[in-house]
């Protein structure tokens, strides 16, 4: 240490001991002062730029949380990939069981608040940001959820239709149903199912924004007939249906609430229906991360399997399928942050200097989640137990295989 | 009532209050005494025949139980298409909430037994019966568990190589690869992985006939040095595998047990390993039947998807991928009833009228709970949360999809 200056000394001794406790990660370290940390440009995956000492200190105090803090603040910044940075932090953490400090299994430790006036608060701070923001990094379509790529070299506009048409097979949408979708982000998977499945969807979703978005679409697409967009709340589901869906909802409500979510699709769905919820997932309950969960999805939580089947086991629904998706998540990840750095100036004229950078962190820090198995994604089909008219086997999700003979391929049961 | 003992009356009155307490099903009853209850023979399923007054007491103090106990001493017969007939039950029973009655929520109230030395015990009670008797209604690989029917109409045989070949598909197994079986019946998933997919084998078993008939067959295909079948049980499995595979052993295992079997998967699993477990299943945690956990699968139980998740959660294994297959497991047991009705004589002198007897109630029992949906059938394929090296998409379980054009359906990850 050249500099003598006391705090700079300690941040510096915060920062050194907080890499070691990370099992030293292929990770460089800049400081304000000139000095540097760990491995030598040429064997680091990227390199951290710490602004000054008291950023060192206040990361050194809790890396979860002020990472993301500092970094939207501009008083860190990273330099190279920021996702395979992100990736050698949880793989470090991982190796030292610092998984646990970056995932502290406590569901409790803030009060949550998914009650609907809330989560109308908490959709309009994520959602309201405004379309265009969206509209500059998502796919043509709007689709804010992890796409279904056949092929990894697929492009985003034809992974997210591929993505909607999985969901679709999966529901084995018939002309003529009716579709309610609960948390319709822009529309984009209801106008698709009124449009190439010819059924009648009722949508409901608390962000206003969205929900003028989809009015407009169905308008343009003349499916205002068939597609209602309804600015509502999961819980105020009413009438029935033949098919029930929700993609990317889930992280919303919370496990609080998911026997209310039962027993809303228990009201709605059809003796002889399909359901499908899509949604993030933990291998065991915990948390993903109290920066993301704090400062971009307020109030939202990643479940476990075993706490997805809250929604299911009470009212007796029989799961069908599961698919897990997470590579699918990480690819769609890339894509979105590298469409978003294209945008960057446009970006941070819209929304400003702040939220454009703590948005890039969270979709690199996202991507590397989903790349490095800290978060899942899963798909769930399910049904009432009882119901036998389901399909017989998986081919027809994967249209030209042996055994999807025609005439048989139909859902069938064995009454 | 014109027989005035009072047994007779007392009796059939208790018959009669049964039968309205199930709603009604189109079930004919005949008494002892030649009176009848219920519709007439065009408008019953079936009939069951009561042969004396007690018999009728016993039914009416305990369906559950006395139903199975009752037909095992042929004082009660079916007459009809026996599945058709305890299905109608079923249904009489959910019309009603009788299926509380049918399946009480508790997993307590008797003591089950499923240590290491009652394991053995109850294997043997099982499947110790002799290998003829399981070969006069098996497949011809002797395979006792759910097929897989590509086709509805493809035979058993058939179906039973497919199942195989779907869980290795799932499992991705490679030549070379080294797969741990756990609960391997008569060995046919062994012997067929390592002829079929140049695997190498230990698989382990409880039962004692069952290992020898095992290993005759492995000397029979010259695989004796690839697949190795041991007299052991689950919880002693050690050293290390690719591929880590159980089918139909976890309803014996029991709900207690789960933490360690995690534990023991986890022991041997390698870093990039993948598994699959297979088991019966119900929509939510309770009993299938108690006649058939205390008379035919002593100390056997069922469980829930979300029990299930307590092998895979404390260890943070990932669930990929669940199909429920239940109808499949209806039509196995079709296939399996009709050919022990074909067999039927020969059964009888093997193992005598009340074990014949009961089995046939069992076959015909599982086959109307699978097909009216009270149980289901559960494949699970898990890896460790962090593995990357796992499927890209499923089209691999359904060779000629477009999706997976050569060279890429092969395991991938993102690293």
């Amino acid at each position: 240490m050249e500099d003598t200056r006391k705090g700079v000394s300690i941040a510096a001794r915060a920062v050194a001991r907080l890499l070691r406790s990370l099992s030293d990660p292929p990770i460089r370290i800049e400081l304000w002062n000139g000095e540097s940390l760990g491995p030598p440009p040429a064997r680091a995956v990227g390199t951290v730029r710490i602004r000054d000492a008291r950023a060192a200190l206040r990361l050194a105090a809790d890396l979860e949380l002020e990472a993301g803090d500092l970094y939207t603040e501009g008083r860190i910044d990273l330099e190279g990939d920021p996702i395979a940075i992100v990736r050698e932090v949880f793989k470090a953490g991982s190796a030292r069981g610092f998984g646990r400090l970056l995932r502290p299994g406590r569901l409790t430790d803030w009060i949550r608040r998914t009650d609907s006036r809330s989560s109308r608060r908490n959709a309009q701070h994520h959602y309201d940001v405004g379309n265009e923001f969206y509209s500059l990094w998502l796919d043509e379509r709007m689709v804010y959820t992890c796409a279904y790529f056949p092929d990894p070299e697929d492009d985003l506009e034809h992974a997210q239709v591929a993505k909607m048409e999985h969901v679709c097979r999966k529901l084995r949408l018939r002309p003529g149903e009716h579709v309610i979708e609960a948390g319709c982000g822009w529309g984009s998977l209801a106008l698709h199912m009124a449009r190439h499945h010819g059924v009648t969807v009722r949508a409901v979703n608390v962000s206003h924004e969205q929900v003028v978005y989809a009015r407009e679409q169905a308008e343009k697409q003349g499916l205002q007939d068939r597609v209602e967009f309804a600015l509502d709340d999961y819980r105020n589901l009413a009438g029935r249906c033949d098919k029930f869906v929700s993609v990317g909802m889930l992280e919303h409500v919370g496990p609080e609430n998911y026997h209310t979510l039962g027993a809303v699709i228990d009201r709605v769905l059809a003796p002889h229906g399909l359901g499908l919820i899509h949604s993030m997932g933990l291998s065991q309950p915990g948390r993903m991360n109290r920066w993301l969960e704090q400062r971009i999805f307020p109030n939202a939580s990643t479940p476990s399997l075993r706490q997805m089947m809250d929604i299911f086991e009470p009212r007796r629904f029989a799961v069908l399928d599961v698919e897990n998706l997470r590579l699918h998540y990480a690819l769609t990840l890339r894509h979105w942050l590298s469409r978003y750095d294209e945008a960057w100036r446009r970006i941070r004229e819209l929304v400003g200097d702040r939220r454009a950078r703590a948005w890039r962190l969270y979709l690199a820090g996202t991507a590397a989640a989903f790349e490095e198995g800290v978060v899942h994604l899963f798909q769930i089909v399910f049904t009432r137990e009882r119901n036998s008219r389901i399909p017989w086997t998986r081919a027809h999700l994967h249209p030209g295989d042996h055994d999807a003979l025609a005439g048989r391929g139909d859902a069938r049961g064995v009454a």
